[in-house]
């Protein structure tokens, strides 16, 4: 596994990037040592990312050289959950008359934005994805990087064709890009979401669905009912917001995303993390106790509690028993083969163990279809059925 | 917290120590001075014990001076899990004909030995519990240890007036010392099972239940009867012995011990450790798959799966929400009032936050309630309930 990192980089190049982020040369260097600012490597090899939060940059930040100064794309904030709706909201939002509610779609975390006069989507870590940027020159209208270079939109990746969490519940066919912030350049500030809205429409891009603002005193009891909604058609939850976009967000999710969660992990029980585990499974006690469930309704959350860990287990366990491989499978769908090869090398180089099938044309484009191997939980179950003790 | 480490040790004792265990003495020095090798407190501050395991030696291990020598008592050895029975104990006890089944009960391992003439109860850890202590002498047939001062019981104090794991499920009206392995000191080598058996029939102590033995062959079907019959009873699984006690031992449990488990780990959430949770719901997983179990079967259990996780969770959060700290209620029941004392100021040192209410006479003895608070999980949940963030 090679990500590019721990080349050699050109101490002028240093010297800029420490003046222009006002740090010494030497913390800059020791940053690229210690591999917290890496390199992109390819065609993007002029793009560096903070893999680690260095004094309030967040993770998944972005930078390049752009004439004689540096443009950053900054990363996706941190949005923090509320475990309860009250008193959590009103403590947050404090001083606020209303709150924004929108719509958090399950998908994969995707910033799209003109550098240096290319359309490129760079993944919530900072990797400029192949795929994604493909599918993100194919779908977007692409005048709006041109009117304004210095915005970059933030949003999902969504849909069967999203090799990284692919979803059927939204009714798309292949994937759409849901923006949910569109943000300045450099500072990272949001536009209000009148403003965000305006500009989305203006330009015909998705946007996630706005359940409107609601007045802070009454927004729990109403975000209650929203998330039982949402969870009725299997959806994530919802994001939070200041109407003005000063106050950080905050999100709160359904029963369903969190049985959700722990299908997927408990597949791949010795991939997930425990911590990952558990909060969901938290989650779970604080929403029945605060919406005060009686003991039917308790009853049907321990139950899907119970089969959404043991089912995925017992069929993991099963298919290793039986001879098989544990894998995912997901779906691309591109316009050009080659962005598959190129997909293929970098998930490669990220060390995603996936075998790629050969493309089939669908229309103008391709299908193909990709297994990523769950080595680690698949050789687990295959010791343990050979014998192994625990 | 002072668990009495750190203290200067005397260079002669450590060159003795050092030529006994056949170390480098700056080895003993370097032990000492981590805390891997700690000295007791109190009036049995001549114990020391082995807070990790060094040179197989396992942790837990304690050793006094005895004329001009050492005695040493070796601590439990890990019993290994067997994930699922077939085919594990056929390739773990390979070239065995028969294996033995003993019960394995759910209460506080404890090693029970003449040291310098008295008789103490010392914990898996290798500290000597007061409160153990006393229930050793006033429960056992004293006369072993003065037959047998080389020998070693290695048991469980099973039932409610126990402070660290209180069980009524063995119908036991205060505690109890269930005996499984008597052990040489010094080498730590277990009597074969039929020995065994012997003496404590012989000085008239409890022992595990003994499920008989087993063809090697079949040994795995008539193991899963007994775990079955075991759970129906909320018993917690068995141990499967080598009869003359040469190949280690292995355990496993029954589905009701896993729920049990996690009912105990989620009613303290954020104290109780996230790969215990994930080790008993995995082992859910690997039996129902063992058993082969039909769809109402296995409904059964991924109910009780999330019953035992979900019900305990809302108990505590409920608590929590309702102004009431979390805590386990425990119960003692001593000779002298002293030991209480004593108990008390044991568990201070160990840094276990227990509030003892006032002795309450009963009998030629004297009950003790017990709080044991859990300050992390109150905590934690007190500040979700004030709206703090996940």
């Amino acid at each position: 596994m090679n990500k590019g990192e721990n080349e050699v980089i050109d101490p002028g190049f240093v010297a800029r990037l420490a003046g222009f982020l006002g740090f010494d040369e030497e913390r800059v260097q020791h940053l690229f040592e210690k591999n917290y600012l890496a390199k992109n490597w390819g065609k993007h090899d002029y793009l560096f990312r903070f893999d680690k939060e260095i004094s309030r940059i967040e993770r998944g930040t972005v930078l390049y050289e752009k004439g004689d100064s540096f443009e950053v794309i900054m990363g996706f904030p941190k949005i923090r959950r509320a475990m309860v709706l009250d008193p959590t909201l009103k403590k947050h939002f404090n001083g606020l008359e209303k709150v924004a509610v929108e719509e958090k779609m399950n998908g994969y975390n995707v910033r799209v934005a003109n550098v240096k006069g290319d359309i490129v989507a760079i993944t919530r870590s900072g990797y400029v994805c192949p795929y994604t940027t493909e599918r993100a020159n194919v779908k977007l209208n692409l005048k709006f990087f041109d009117d304004f270079p210095n915005l970059v939109l933030y949003g999902e990746m969504v849909g069967p064709d999203n090799p990284y969490v692919p979803k059927e519940i939204y009714g798309i066919e292949s994937v759409e890009f849901y923006i949910f912030d569109i943000r300045e350049k450099n500072s990272g500030n949001p536009l209000p979401l009148s403003g965000k809205k305006k500009i989305l429409e203006e330009y015909g891009f998705l946007q996630v669905e706005s359940f409107g603002e609601f007045p802070l005193q009454t927004a729990a009891e109403e975000i209650a009912e929203i998330i039982r909604e949402l969870g009725k058609i299997e959806h994530e939850g919802v994001v939070i917001k200041d109407p003005d976009m000063v106050l950080a967000p905050l999100k709160y999710t359904s029963s369903q995303s969190n049985c959700s969660d722990l299908r997927h992990a408990f597949m791949f029980y010795n991939e997930a993390g425990r911590d990952f585990m558990l909060s969901r499974i938290v989650r779970e006690g604080f929403q029945t106790v605060e919406w005060n469930e009686n003991e039917a309704e308790f009853e049907k959350r321990y139950m899907q509690l119970g089969e959404s860990i043991l089912n995925p287990l017992r069929e993991s366990i099963r298919r290793v028993k039986n001879g098989q491989r544990l894998y995912e499978e997901v779906r691309i769908r591109v316009r050009n083969p080659r962005t598959a090869t190129e997909f293929e090398n970098y998930l490669k180089r990220l060390g995603v163990d996936a075998i790629f099938e050969p493309p089939q044309p669908a229309g103008n484009e391709y299908l193909i279809n990709i297994k990523k191997v769950n080595k680690s939980t698949n050789d687990k179950t295959q010791a343990i059925w050979e014998g192994e003790l625990w």
